[in-house]
């Protein structure tokens, strides 16, 4: 088997952290699986390099921040490299300019184009694991560039799609992916399987288990993913096309405030309205969830949809300066929430949005906005409801 | 003009060094010029890397201790761009892997091969200050490798040479190329000018100024260099094919107590002795310096010869295996020194060594070897009489 296992940053903080990951990864070595290694910086060392950047010029070229944070990577790779050694394994690190990983032009936020897989493919075939630094690629310029955030997840599966590997391998601080947060609802259950397509709508419900571009990289290729802990040896989570029919109609609950609500009050009521206000939005990079239209009773329109926290002012100003579309007014809410139920087998059971509502109704919840997919019901509520509001449709779809 | 300037560690050890340095190289770009600036790691950076990776494997794989030290350049250049860019100042930063500078295979100690000067060309065309890691390259692999020491000086010449730079200045924690060591000779004089020539034997003879590599290299290409201060903008010294003839007849002494006599004793007096002692020494490695060969009254032969301190050891034990030659026996002295002068004008002036042993008979001093070329005078004696033997020859060629 080719495995691939991506480590975040706490997993080599240190000395000890290191050697811990170095005997993992030779435990599949040593039963004669090909292993590539995907390593984040150390610890806090990505922060402190940042910190340093901008002591020196607080707003720096994002060429250079490239170029400065790049070496954190570097530096977790040769270590590990040599803790493999000293274990008295074969290991080689490369960095992205190495493999070559080939990216976009836009430095901190470059996406990845394409990989060459020969350097790998003849450093394994020499038997040796292979160290790879996550979160970074190069440009067309020969320039590093970064990934953004979640970007060594995003690394180590297109290094599993490019190089066709049986799994790849998150680590995390948690067993793999729950059916709602288990810091919040106590009875959240680990799942053993999912599929890309519901913990894609997790990832983007704010589950952050793992980074959305890694999920639709993985469905894309059919990387088969697999979410598991960095502390111990239990199985996880497998992220996959098609889990078991049997596997329950519900994957998942999640819960996210990083929303807020903006209501456009009395717009005219004439054909191209909503397309102008989203167009403009979308002009200055604003991504817009759930919409919500009416017709008022005086023959206007009020268009409602919710932004991500820190674009609301950006947004409030785009539609204030008129550009967009005239209105009788804005109407701003930050304090509210959304809370999603997750699954594959719903658009086969026509009750499921029915019976998420009784939960609601049930513990005095009211519903501000509602949002579906195939695989996919979400709530907007107020915000100091979203415990409650879990609790109780966890509670109704996901417990004996 | 274009002109590479390299700085050292301690010139960019922090913030306000960092900034000075920016400052400086800012001031000829500003007259117009084309400036490259070639740093090397912060401080102590790369001993702190050396440490990590030791506490790590005491013995760490050459490749992956390059992995690792090469990124403590990648910071103190993409730190560089960002001060020269909160100046005002465009400025890019390259690695190795991006100039390229191509070397040999060897980790640890590679040699350069050949730069591309293409992306430097166009960043300099397109008015920036290039800032290049120094002490790194690039091999065959794409593996990362490290010049070894005075590895940065290395790095600036070439690139000067590489791109037919006007000079390449080397920045340093003195004011240029003194007559003898002023920390041990209180009347020694700064050197406006000497040759390459001069200054290879002076870096051979421990002057620790520029790093013999280096000056090879500019003597090879005709880089004009120049040694000065980073603390002020004093001229300091240039090194350049030929100096005035109005110049003094000796440069400088110098002194160097790094070095060890071994006479092997007692050989017998037939043809290729000397060839079979020191060819096995070569192949070890072992670098042989002052040879002094005597027949003795039974007709058997001594061979003396000195030899760097750390090498003493293995050269008895390559001499003792009975490989090399069969002797009587194997005397070694370690508390002995050299003392050397060096000029460009000496072989026109029989006089020179005759001048300089009278100075040392004057001190009694007694000389236990001689060694000559054609612009250098070498006496080992005994390590004590160093500073007294400096100081006499100083005295009778270099003041007035």
């Amino acid at each position: 088997m080719l495995i691939v296992k991506k480590f975040g940053g706490t997993s080599v903080a240190n000395k000890e952290r290191i050697f811990n990951v170095a005997k993992r990864c030779i435990e599949d070595y040593k039963e004669g699986h090909d292993v590539i290694v995907v390593l984040s910086a150390m610890g806090d060392s990505t922060d402190e390099l940042i910190e340093k950047a901008k002591d020196i010029n607080p707003n720096p070229s994002k060429r250079e921040l490239d170029m400065l944070l790049t070496t954190g990577e570097q530096i977790s790779v040769s270590l590990m490299a040599m803790a493999m050694g000293a274990l008295g394994v074969p290991a080689i690190s490369l960095n992205a300019a190495q493999v070559a990983m080939h990216t976009t032009s836009s430095y901190g936020n470059a996406r990845l184009k394409r990989i060459d897989s020969e350097r790998i493919r003849n450093e394994l075939d020499a038997r040796k694991i292979v160290i790879v630094t996550g979160f970074q690629g190069v440009n067309k310029f020969e320039d590093l560039t970064t990934l953004g955030r979640g970007g060594s997840d995003t690394t180590a599966v297109a290094l599993a799609a490019a190089l066709h590997a049986d799994k790849c391998e998150i680590f995390t601080d948690v067993e793999g992916v729950y059916t709602a947060d288990p810091r919040k609802i106590e009875k959240a259950k680990k799942l053993n399987e999912i599929t890309y397509d519901e913990m894609l709508e997790l990832a983007t419900l704010g589950a952050q288990v793992l980074h959305n571009r890694s999920v639709e990289m993985a469905k894309k290729y059919g990387v088969t993913l697999v979410v598991r802990s960095s502390l111990n040896s239990n199985e996880g989570t497998i992220v996959k096309e098609e889990v078991d029919v049997e596997s329950m109609l519900i994957s998942g609950v999640a819960a996210d405030k990083n929303t807020a609500r903006i209501s456009v009050i009395g717009v005219s009521n004439e054909p191209g309205i909503a397309f102008k206000i989203f167009n403009s939005l979308a002009k200055h990079n604003i991504n817009v969830d759930i919409i919500l239209q009416s017709v008022g009773r005086d023959g206007t329109k009020d268009i409602s949809f919710t932004v991500e926290k820190e674009n609301l002012k950006e947004a409030v100003d785009v539609l204030e300066s008129g550009k967009a579309v005239k209105c009788q007014k804005i109407e701003t809410d930050e304090k509210v929430a959304k809370v999603s139920i997750v699954g594959a087998g719903m658009n086969s059971n026509a009750g499921i949005a029915a019976k998420m509502f009784e939960a609601l109704y049930n513990v005095g919840v009211n519903i501000h906005m509602i949002s579906t997919s195939e695989i996919r019901v979400t709530v907007l509520i107020d915000q100091d409801n979203v415990d409650i509001a879990t609790k109780a449709v966890h509670a109704a779809f996901l417990e004996d």
